[in-house]
């Protein structure tokens, strides 16, 4: 972890509680060498490794595990929830990731700045309908919000994960928000060249 | 999974993708032995143990693990949320918590219906302030509103702790109201009598 | 009238301006000798018998006098918006009367947190719809949200009583949060088993 | 029942239930003797003699009766109130009471459009700034808000009857946009002359 | 220029930087002769001619020159605007300009207080509808907005004009806001005959 | 009028209304030699050069004539405002200026995002915050909005030239929600080193 990194990744001081498992060191390790970086949300959770593991495992599942989304479909998701919430991490982590997995700079840009700006198909531009819905308006979603995604061919289990990953960044947004976590610097040249 | 797992508990019909691990056969029926039932929650993630492993490590570690606050505050704030999110399920459930652990059925009744109704001391009304404002409007969070709570003696792993329920049934209201998660019938009567 | 209910009904300190009238005095022993207790709403007001009286012929014709609405339907509506208004005085007092009406206390508390999530027909899900965008949106209203309430039969008639039920309880949801209006302790335990 | 009174003044069609009280007849001829025409809203209203009684008396003690509030101060809390939920049935009845008592055609416009763009002195600026608090976020005012009413100098009972004037218009905006009450046509050529 | 028209037209104090083009001094003595005043916003952007040219070029083109909408159309939606932004200043003197333009004051009246009142053909009431959607939400305006437009014969020139009108309010009405700007009097008494 | 001028800028059709003057095109051959494209707002405007022309003035005047405010803080109330208007067109081609101007690309990302995740001088915050404040809540401004910027030692000139450019900001952002219009690609990938 070189140290300009390890500097301020949230405004709380927050004392180590118990030193990170060998499983988690290793994990850093790959990410220092696969991305360059760890990603500061994980070491702002890295003061407590409960709460880390619990964090990375629901996280790596949402994101990584089987789905019939592909993972370009749920960073799409996590951006466009981050936006609505106006997320500066989020936004700046995995608008990064959208860039990278599409090889599209501005599908990138527009999810971040307004998905209704993209030349999205019927199905996607419903899938991130309900995303955005659940995310401002959660109270009102009814049946029919449901059946809209059933009329784009989403199984029930696509409506499921639409709805695990739109909910986990209402929840990462605010955590957040809460703790003004700052994104790597690293984040923001990337994938920038389509 | 038995079959009380598969009773109608969202508006999803989802196929059991895998068993529950011993372990958590064992969790379902401690459920079932203490509170009388398995919540509803649980049934509802069982169709994919990894996922309903994921959703039980991160939230027993944020409602029953160390904190500086007691578990009734933490309910209190899952409360204040869920009603500014008007969350049937969570709001059944964890109001049903708030009156069992306070003993004080019309302070449940408060943190559903409004929380500025209940009489509150200041300090733990600038935890309900911080959690509301969260789930409301997570843009708008500056440090002043971090301040405000040490003004009133949390400390930041309080903040953290605060921000990291609040956060959680951000994300828990919503997958409720994506699919209609059901409670169970046995919450409404429970703790009614003071 | 018990001690314990005469404490503190509103946070202002309103000097009693007259008498009450004997026909108003005769109406508190029969709430007594009925419920047990006056309805601190009345005790809020009785500082003025004029105002009580108006409050009190107001309220009695709109929830007890003729209508095609039934009883339950009017606090299913009164429920609502103060559902949408967040207020504890109407939510504890209506939601209570919609548990009692309607032999189900899960119908009050779904009432109480969002309409949505029970189990109504198409019929009622446009009159609470019709009260709810009333409530949050009244300069929206348009002639085609009184075509959708004649579309399932309601009458102009009904839809008078609609309206006006739902007005009404925009009133004195502002009226109990203007005054802090403390709901009598008996509400929470009624009506609480099926 | 005159059959000025059946004209067009909602989009209900309503049939007479009952005629009008001796009472109610002898009222009706002197708006039409003073003002020159009834208001449409007691036409509204006269289907029902019951219904339009209790209107009657509840609006007659609020904006005529005692009370520490001038007539003028009634009546822009009327006006600002009916702003906020753009009612155009009492913004047009009620600005033009706001022009004649006040003599003054550019305060009632001023009511009408944003009363913060009105000269008023720090009391009745935080009058109005309380009626519209009340309006738009009625499950936000806490003590405060009525702590700051009296360092204005406001009684309880102003308290009160400013919340009474503000909770009425609620009711009243909400029931003119139900119904699409039509003001009588004479308000909007009323006390443009200053 | 009167006397009286000269004090005041904005809260902020600004030295005039430059001398009125001879054009400009042309123009307000039209102004003078046609209406008998000169606009105050113009008196308001004057301190600098070079923003006030850029003002008036915008405007005049805008509400004077060719379209397909006639002015009356152009004035409405000026209005219906300033009614969603409570914009004084605008919704006065473009108030005015409706009721001149009309010949109706109530058409004035119903523009300024909620358009959903006025009696408009469908083809105006979809015009005031995008008005509306892209002055309070202009972040979801979609294709279905447009078509909605082209389906009541709206040529595409003409949703250009509609949403040029309709953004340039939403400017004048914030520069209004931000300087308090204050409206002529006599536009007041204009019109108010029918 | 060049060929490039026509390409897919906007939403609309619309027949070019006559050609642009020698300055205009003139002007289009110093953007390309300069930025290497026409900035598709001036293409899209093409079709009318009397409308360009307005547009091309106020804004040159705004954002590049004499101000106490820089090139740079002019630009960030740009972004800020787009960003609370989700506008992709305006965040795209402003995000990269202030990318540009300050050197400095996570300064672009953070007013795209939530400008409250900035690491800005209080004088800044207080600039940005009434921006913010006049795009979300024109009608809200008081005077005490005036005096919080005075405070910052910002002159009256200032106040209006802030107010200025997030006004205008507010009618381009609707311009372009209403048109579709789509920025050029190649800001996507301007200024990203820092």
């Amino acid at each position: 972890m070189t140290k300009s990194t390890t500097d301020k990744t949230t405004a709380l001081k927050l004392a180590s509680e118990e030193d990170l498992s060998e499983r988690q060191q290793k994990y850093f390790r790959v990410c220092e060498e696969k991305l360059g970086f760890v990603p500061n949300v994980l070491k702002a959770y890295a003061f407590n490794p409960v709460k880390l593991q619990a964090f990375m495992d629901m996280y790596n599942d949402l994101m990584l595990g089987d789905s019939g989304l592909s993972k370009l479909e749920r960073e799409m998701i996590a951006v466009v929830v981050s936006s609505v919430n106006h997320c500066y991490y989020c936004l700046t982590a995995h608008g990064a990731s959208v860039r990278q997995l599409s090889g599209r700079p501005e599908l990138g840009e527009q999810m971040v700045m307004n998905y209704r700006a993209a030349p999205l198909d019927a199905r996607r531009k419903a899938m991130l309908d309900f995303a955005c819905k659940l995310t401002a308006e959660p109270a009102a979603i009814e049946e029919a919000d449901r059946e809209a995604l059933r009329a784009h061919a989403f199984s029930d289990r696509d409506i499921w994960d639409i709805a695990a990953v739109a909910s986990f960044f209402n929840m990462s947004n605010r955590m957040a928000a809460a703790v003004d976590m700052r994104p790597n610097d690293d984040y923001h040249a990337m994938a920038r060249q389509g």
